[in-house]
């Protein structure tokens, strides 16, 4: 029902604007007695925090996370974990000219038509800001998921900026933490820099990008029918990022061209239970996990905010235009990366509590053996 | 919390089988004094029967809706509205090798898996069977948005199916009607037609889909940050439709290729208010619709049900082939379109309502009023 | 969010009005594999049916109760459960005279002026005949809870009708079903026949009455801060069953003529545990519940539908009187002991859902253990 | 779903723990463009706030709010009020008694129980301080409130305390700020006063009471059917407070003593509408208002923190005794007063918004006019 929580059992409510004193999450239904390391949630800041390279906003924020409450020497008690990320750099003079302006391709305009006020310093709460709070909470997610399921892996990285792909004959899942770009692929990063240095520098532009975020190591049985369903919980949490507009699951859009018989993905049995000659499902079948990779694709728009001219009209309706000037991510696609995979961590960490609480037994039983 | 329910304010929780006696939709919080007239659900759940060309599955099912409660004398009450589907031709017997196989790209095995138990009579509670309850839903809300809003039109059309494209220079929306693919390009139908009959006939073979919906004439103002997105619950809403992969708002995985300059639209003043050069963001920025179009489009997978054989497992775990018998959709993706248009005339009517609610103000009042 | 829907992960959503076609509930989150046999939800039906001696209505209804969906092969498959009650004995011209006017104590002018339309037949969505979609939903509640919790027992059972009071120095778990009012107190029951006999036909007079629920074999530890503990929630339960004004938890109101000293139940080990030396608190401490016995209660006003002249207005507002002709209950409370019942199975269920979804373990588990 | 939200759509969600650095509430869905002033948010908290007289506990703490989001140049936006209040006077030490020991009639054991862990400092999440949170909250829908209702008016007081009750032929509606029991008769002040003075100081004991809420003013027409009614939210939102054992609503238990004609309120037509002989009902009938005085009462049991000596035992199972120490309320029920107004407001702002969206038009419209 509302508009600003994320999940049934472990529930993350975000709340704060970009330039406002303060944003953070209330995470509710974090099971008790795991070990919650400020340090740990901090490590997940940091790989989204702003100012870290040329190829991301030049805003500096320590992004440092304050836990105010649900955790009692060191562990979660089961009571509301409160994070608080205190706003710093708030360099509210830059966005001046925004203040009568609409950017294009950005939500002041329909704030502003929505609720006849918006906070414009920064985009207020429509800013990629509020994903701070969502990688704190997801830290949250992953300290859990680390004691309930410890082989379970969750990455994320880049496969496409612009027009620019990776060549997944080169992927290599050590890389991916090498470079600026979350690339798996090590040959391309040169390329994606200078592209992108060039639209940043020469050309005063943005670009989008499509993110995937890989789970290795899930249970099968995580989901339910109908409107519960894993994937649809993905599309829902990966929908909701600032400027995604697609969501794909294992081969997406792609499986409106296969066959049947091409697209089913043939089952075997294996030494510890089925086995799959293929993942195109992505993960998923019926909208339950079926042990396999947990696979989601989502593509991020280019930022709107750009030094370039844009015809836009001013709130009083007069036609105008609009050079966006402060300090903005050419390509924000970047910086969605460890979003996606806090998402990922929330909605997996929310369907092991469901799945528990229904079916009962250890994280990642089910009921229907198999041979 | 639910994984049976959709919606806010404006809630459906379907239920029921594919085999079982009935399934049907609870629908909870609609409006009171809207008339809801049987004939008028009727005519939309005709539009997903099957059985009304040789491109759908042949099961022959009346599909009548009954409704149960909360409509006195033609009118809703305001009290949940049960509306109820009878199943009629149910030739279990048709089903009698999947009992113990698991049918490769199909919710058989997870459902095993998660639940220990599942009715493996035509799919049960993951079959198709389901949309029928959501098309009745939908029947409710287009019943009270028609009155809300008579200026409101919602569409859904397919836009592509296998290899076959539409030719968007050739769309006509008065096409859309006239043929079994829900076409808007009349040309493309024999061509389509062909197709699919080569892959049913000959082959044995099923094949994905593309659907797109429109809905033209809703306010802006619709929808809210952060988690309760327009774009974000029309991704909820789509991709809990059976086999659908991927879900794209405006134009989807495509603005990963664009620049800012490229994607942003840009704004302009007319008569009755902001226009834009272009609709790039498929009529929502920051999750709120500007009120252009609302466009939607989501990829259908393939039918797993196919006379070929393919290679899967039995419940014991033995390694075995299945060729899957009984009435399927050569292209499952035809029957979806009456189904994503029911779920957008969901979503908007939900979000009508919850606007209502925090805004106030007569359906479409905005706050924000410009020029 | 929903109005019509109570709990959180097993969820019962009841629908249908007094005289509509059928009522019945929707109930979702039934754990899988639960073996659901119509002739046990029917045999508490049976127990609050209408019509089985003197003291309740004369409504015949044969209350049937049918299993739409969600048992396969006589198990629950964990997915939703539909049971439709439909209704028979509506003898719609006996309210005739309440079209146009409003029963004073009643629903009727409220649902008018909310709703501008009520289902003025038998008091529609309002009617008492609500609680019977409960008591099927309760059915399967205990039907799960048999399965989980074999040693939990539930009983209600009445303790005040109007100035009549159980003697608690002769109460007698057997006795309770041996008489019409549910009585744990045998030699009360001529006086409160008589009493009630004498209302009824000598005065045409209605009775208020107080009934208790107790659980025995409940396990510490369900219920949890602090909005969603486990004596809000059985508030929120019984207040929500027709006609009820009042709840209490253990000593309920008279705790507030108690001292800190009398009120408190000392703590000691047993050999299973903690054992109290009373229990003031009604087996909850902090929403939580202890072990004890869980003791709930709440106040039935006396029906409101009587054969008594009754000032009241009409519809277009002039002034009138009225005499409620129709079979109604001279004490409605006695029919609300099997509802206060399925509502502490509801209740528990639930919670128990939640607990081992958030702790983790086997029903029952905790993660604090003493001694 | 959640256990620590209150709402539908105006929520509430709070946090924290009675020592921990701060706590506070999430407030979600509060309408935009309403003037929030924290100096009218500090007015409430410091109705409530402890140490103002020699009643209640002598911890003393400023709880001072803090306003971190969600208000914009003094004015909502639509987007999440964060509300923080520092915890700031945590003598900690004072609790050293109880790390071990459980305190009869408190959470301790409970919350030792279910969870394996607890914040014994002050009673982490289960100590009183938590409904500092709630006046908070409370005083946001105050201020929505007073903009939307001017007429409306929530008053709570006291009518037991122990052994005394008001007299309620001296009620006066302006003496209840005068005195430090919120008492509408002054001249049981004096009596009161040396009641619990000698409770405190001789006897070392606490005591029970019942507060008394009353909402003035407040439209016909808001509460629904079944599980959304006006009074079953007033009971979750009264006896989710600390230490409530009972809810009634008007003559509450004492309707079980009454005959259908002594209970049922006679309406008649007044110049504004119907009006009522009596208001046994308190207000509500069939869950909705009737556009009387809304009237709620709930006991608060005796503080069950007290320096006389009680048995009990370890978290390791010996048997022992407490005198628990710190500064605690002889009469809790006394702070619980403001409580009970700020969870009056709560639930009225909620209906009025929820009304709002399935009704349409402004505030308080109905659709059925009578006369």
């Amino acid at each position: 029902m509302s508009y600003n929580t994320f999940g049934r059992m472990f529930r993350i409510t975000t709340w704060g604007e970009s330039h406002g004193p303060a944003l953070g999450a209330t995470v509710d239904g974090c099971p008790p007695g795991i070990e919650i390391d400020p340090d740990f949630l901090q490590r997940w800041l940091d790989k989204r925090k702003p100012g870290q390279n040329k190829n991301t906003t030049q805003r500096k924020e320590p992004d440092a996370v304050e836990i105010l409450s649900g955790v009692f020497e060191g562990k979660s008690t089961g009571t509301p974990i409160q994070l608080m990320i205190r706003n710093t750099d708030q360099r509210s003079k830059d966005y001046g000219d925004i203040v009568e302006k609409f950017r294009p391709g950005h939500a002041d305009i329909t704030y502003w038509q929505k609720y006849g006020i918006r906070d414009y310093r920064g985009g207020g709460r429509s800013s990629a800001r509020e994903t701070a709070a969502r990688v704190a909470a997801g830290g949250v997610a992953r300290a859990v998921l680390n004691q309930m399921l410890p082989g379970l892996k969750i990455t994320g990285y880049m496969v496409q900026m612009g027009e620019k792909h990776i060549d997944r004959s080169r992927f290599d899942w050590d890389e991916i933490g090498n470079n600026d770009f979350w690339l798996p692929d090590a040959a391309a990063v040169p390329e994606w820099d200078a592209y992108l240095g060039h639209l940043r520098k020469d050309v005063h532009n943005s670009v989008g990008a499509v993110i995937e975020v890989v789970a290795q190591g899930a249970p099968a049985g995580l989901g339910a029918p109908v409107y519960g369903k894993l994937d649809t919980d993905l599309a829902t949490a990966m929908m909701s990022i600032n400027a995604v507009k697609a969501v794909e699951i294992g081969d997406g859009m792609a499986t409106a061209a296969l066959t049947g018989s091409e697209n089913a993905d043939e089952i075997f049995m294996g030494p510890d239970g089925p086995v799959y000659s293929s993942n195109h499902a992505g993960g998923i079948l019926g909208g339950i996990s079926t042990g396999q990779e947990i696979v989601v694709r989502f593509a991020v728009k280019p930022t709107s905010s750009i030094l370039t001219t844009r015809k836009t009209i001013t709130k009083s309706g007069e036609e105008t235009e609009i050079i966006t000037k402060g300090r903005h991510d050419p390509c924000v696609g970047i910086r969605a990366v460890p979003v996606g995979e806090a998402m990922m961590a929330c909605v997996l960490l929310d369907h092991i509590l469901m799945h528990r609480g229904q079916i009962g037994g250890a994280v990642g039983d089910t009921l229907g053996r198999i041979g």
